[in-house]
């Protein structure tokens, strides 16, 4: 069966704020006989749009080899992201056509997912399975590892949350809040610090467009002081949280947007309230914390089912819209976990 | 009984640099009657210099209270210091006379030390009165739990220390190195330098001084990346090191010397390279690590006693040299340990 694969891929290295014109569709025919033995051909569905690919899309990246969430992405390369899609031809006995897979798929309307690559059956388990690219998936781990194993938070403890409506950040604050934390969350406009005070059940939000001294607003918010911040914004937010932070106060830091375009300045967090007040800056990624994977799902579906929870989840349609829904994340155009569904199911 | 206490005290606040004419000689009498039930009054035989009563000492330093190593000393008001002395008077039936005592004294030729004060009696153990100032005390200490319990330095791996011919420096390098790890130091001289490649068996050292671009440097010594880096210095060093470290690498900070007078800039470590390498940055004091107290102790001492271990020491004599003793720390005059000898025992 041979397939023509549409794919997005950058035209040239991005050094800055991606525009919609650093993209292009590829067409490509593909064919499982041509491809190594064991190979399954997915159909996307539904691929995940994070800010973090920006960094591998760099002119320096192309030397990073921490993760493979890291290595570089030269031009014309297929983007593997997180996703889910069904299977259309398989080369591996243990998948066979109409399966429903999650895992690293590409920006592209098929994938070709070798013996090795990182992915699984899917079981939606009654949810839809946008959810499986989002609350279910990275995002949510990522909101729940860092929380709880890397900032290790306590019943009790007040916990700030910046880019609080974006993916990983809105359900940071839930999962806090369900956990008995004090959580203030801080956005880009006046839309989603509401959707954080309502729907979303923050304690308190607010816009930090708005603020001409972050480190001052913080302190106003948090009187008593902040025990964990989930960083995934760097710069002078990190700056301004660190400043407002209790002693052994932890920093569980899993992006820096405001960095990823070289337009904002890089985050001097004050050493000497470092030392002085015993706090931790912990970068982490959540393929680290596989081991909690199962108690996550769990939780996280506890949650989900009871209304608990909710998914916040911000969808455009077709393979053409990843360009402009990438984009639109370094505006602060997306609310909640950006998805593009490539197909029906 | 009556005495005259001289002590040195701040003339003003500092900001920048400190200069011996920021600081005075105080007259002052003092009497164990006028103190309350129980207060014993020592004289100072060693005091200890430490760069971080700087942080204490600056207009902005009176709202600390993060520690009792952190809280602001105003103009005129004495400075505690960890310090070794002998009992001159005691209202305590626990101290007489005579005894030998280590723990928070003063810059001043004696101090009182209230019921509740942190001192014991010290057993020299066959060591100069001095190692109880610096190997055996805070210094040893910070040295010792930096780089095991906040580092957690095994075997094999490769440590970069700054400052590393200086008090806390000289001994990480040290341990480390019994410990079996690759050590390199950086320090601001060629004697320096020597003394680490030399008599401290440092794998090897470089004089920042000499060097344009730390970064580049740090990539010639460790080719294989650094997984702990001890931290007295923050700044253009910490960002180099973060720089250059390998995936899980720890940061243990327990100083930031280039910071404290102002003139350096403040430590931006890219927080991109933070997060992909899962880098930890963990700001401590060593009184958070009383616990391994013993340990630390007993491992020095056989250190010390098999000539494993060298205790440097830069001793200055009379209560008049402390103004000097600590201008001189930040303009790297000292080498190892700085300490003022107030009184021959």
């Amino acid at each position: 069966m041979e397939l023509t694969n549409r794919t997005i891929v950058t035209r040239n290295y991005i050094d800055g704020a991606p525009k919609e014109s650093d993209f292009e569709v590829r067409s490509r025919v593909v064919s499982l006989s041509r491809e190594p033995a064991g190979s399954v051909i997915v159909r996307s569905l539904y691929v995940s749009i994070d800010p973090y690919q920006l960094t591998r899309m760099k002119s320096d990246s192309s030397s990073q080899s921490y993760s493979s969430l890291a290595t570089g992405i030269a031009p014309g390369e297929e983007v593997d992201c997180y996703g889910v899609g069904k299977v259309v031809a398989s080369g591996d006995p243990e998948f066979e056509e109409g399966d429903l897979v999650g895992g690293l798929l590409a920006w592209g309307e098929y994938c070709v997912l070798k013996p090795g690559a990182m992915f699984r059956k899917l079981d939606p388990m009654g949810f839809p399975l946008s959810h499986h690219v989002g609350a279910l998936a990275f995002s949510g781990l990522t909101a729940y590892a860092g929380l709880f194993e890397v900032g290790k938070a306590k019943k009790g403890e007040k916990v700030f949350v910046s880019a609080a409506s974006g993916s990983v950040g809105h359900l940071v604050g839930q999962f806090a809040k369900l956990h008995g934390c004090y959580v203030v969350g801080s956005a880009g406009s006046k839309a989603k610090v509401e959707l954080l005070k309502g729907k979303l059940g923050f304690d308190d939000a607010f816009n930090y467009k708005e603020e001409a001294d972050i480190k001052a607003t913080l302190r106003k918010h948090f009187p008593h002081g902040i025990d964990v911040y989930f960083d995934s914004v760097g710069g002078e937010m990190l700056e301004a949280a660190v400043a407002n932070m209790n002693l052994f106060g932890r920093v569980a830091a899993c992006g820096a947007i405001s960095e990823y375009t070289g337009s904002g300045r890089k985050a001097a967090p004050d050493m000497v309230e470092v030392i002085y007040r015993r706090i931790q800056i912990q970068g982490f990624l959540c393929p680290d914390f596989l081991s909690v994977h199962s108690d996550f799902i769990s939780a996280t579906c506890d949650h989900l089912r009871s209304e608990k929870m909710v998914s916040v989840e911000d969808i455009s349609t077709g393979l053409e819209s990843i360009p402009s829904s990438f984009a639109g994340l370094f505006h602060g155009s997306n609310i909640g976990k950006t998805i593009v569904q490539i197909a029906v199911e």
